[in-house]
């Protein structure tokens, strides 16, 4: 199944039922108002909704209409928990050198997850809004789950059938802020402004073998202003979101519709780009002795995109031009 | 006014109104059905809130009942968002002292907040969970605010008619856990499972000269088992919660039911005693040599309660067992 959410002035926005190929939508009326309604009554939801969705991809719902992205909210424009890891190790080894960390011996065997604000998800294409460019204004392209409640002591095999959506996610990020919280030791808070979402959130089985041992198998193209800088896989990532969820619920149950992130999509092979601008910079020093990509400013445009071997865009598109709040 | 939530089957709960003494108590029906909702609509609600909780004051609700503290959950049961400072530069030294923190440089000019769980707030008399007693059970006795929607760049001035209710908190921690989570730089999580409230939200007027300076001037009392460990006075806190709350919201907007906390509330009088173990032990071990206050294991009850010079307790009680997952 795919689902949006539409603007309809509420906090939690309208659920709708998209299309297999996003084309055409309708809304989930008298199934459940939101899509965390959904989520949490899954159970009762969701043979409605898979019922929905066969007749709108059967072409058997008269009131369909197009997809409209530029309605869209995030999918969750609010969830209960938002918990973002950095499960990528290529990408930690080289934001370590960035930010010149002190060496982390537990580096690839406990995750780092830190936890976001989730009160204020931006949708797809809303402009995102700074208060100065001079903070290092900086995207973090990245894939993230929904969660249905997950018991306190979850183990990571138990994990993944808690797993109920797939999402697409740009972690906005300000890295003249970053090193310092990370230095105080209670992690980002003025360094991660209200994260965005592509508009479309998917069931796994959607996605085939591209939903693979508890990771999503999929390139995320990542382009500045029309130019493609990224195109890492999915494919890399050293912790399983069934690891991530079980690290997050060792001490404490989640509830439905906790968002829990990869991290920055990073691969060792420099021919994949980078899917954030910090890595770009670093891999310049590295490489060139001196880092030249600028961080982003007023005006600048951020696209992400994540395509299946057929072209299709399997959460629709993140496309959004940052502006001065 | 002060409000309570009443356990009736919901995530979110009932809104009660409660009588200034705490005596009775009265649904907020036709007004809000939750407090997030009352904190949303405030300027609609508030009125007839306030309408309702004279009416309650004055013995004209004739459907008013005994207030029941052991029907309530938090009074938010989930929050969009929860904010949780170190305000209290002598308990932030001391827990310097017990993780062997290095130095922080800005320790008196930016506060510390680490952004928790927000999605699972219990009770004041719910038994407490956790998986195991050698994580070092700790609590965290504290003050919070809960806000109304605050624009990104507000300032400290502005901030304070944003705080809509006044909260009292235990800050459930994990001692084992925190400091391995420090240091990595992504913040806490595992080391701060649920966090725990009084039962009843109250607007800042009720405290009368005891809110002050952004400030709640009250002595927190915390008791083990019995046996009073703790009596410090919220006037010590460093940063005011205008402080913080400009603080949270310098690059981003924080939405309607953010709630801010102070941190534990420690005095540099060591007669104050401490509102959480870890503080208890690193004085014992600075002034004997070695700490002997055991952490929190099964059945050890924490019991937490603010009082004005009368006597009462405007908040209520948290008074919590510790039981195993």
């Amino acid at each position: 199944m795919k689902f949006a959410t539409y603007h309809d002035g509420t906090r939690d926005g309208q659920l709708w039922v998209v299309s297999r190929d996003l084309s055409r939508a309708i809304p989930a009326t008298g199934i459940a108002t939101c899509l965390l309604e959904a989520i949490e009554t899954w159970d009762d939801a969701s043979p409605k909704l898979a019922a929905l969705y066969e007749r709108l991809n059967n072409f058997e719902e008269p009131f369909a209409t197009r997809f409209e992205p530029e309605r869209c909210l995030a999918p969750l424009p609010r969830a209960p928990q938002w918990l973002d890891a950095s499960a990528f190790l290529n990408h930690g080894r080289l934001m370590d050198k960035a930010f010149d960390n002190p060496p982390n011996p537990e580096f690839e065997t406990i995750p780092l997850i830190y936890q976001g604000a989730s009160d204020d998800f931006r949708g797809p294409l809303a402009d995102v809004e700074f208060p100065d460019d001079k903070l290092f204004i900086d995207m973090e392209g990245e894939f993230g789950v929904v969660l249905s409640d997950v018991p306190m002591g979850t183990s990571a095999e138990e994990a993944e059938a808690h797993i109920r959506l797939l999402v697409q996610i740009n972690d906005w990020s300000l890295r003249a802020v970053g090193p310092r919280e990370m230095r105080a030791g209670f992690g980002f808070l003025q360094a991660k402004p209200s994260t965005a979402f592509a508009p479309v959130a998917i069931t796994p089985d959607e996605l085939g073998d591209h939903w693979s041992n508890g990771r999503v198998v999929l390139k995320l193209h990542v382009e500045i202003n029309g130019r493609e800088v990224g195109r890492a896989d999915g494919r890399e990532m050293h912790f399983s979101f069934g690891q991530l969820i079980a690290h997050c619920a060792r001490t404490r149950r989640l509830t439905a519709g906790t968002v829990v992130g990869s991290g920055t999509v990073s691969n060792a092979d420099r021919a994949a780009g980078s899917s954030c601008i910090s890595e770009i910079r670093v891999i310049e020093l590295l490489d060139e002795g001196a880092a030249r990509t600028p961080f982003l400013t007023w005006g600048d445009r951020v696209r992400m995109e994540s395509r299946l071997p057929d072209g299709s865009a399997p959460f629709g598109v993140i496309d959004q031009r940052v502006v001065k709040a």
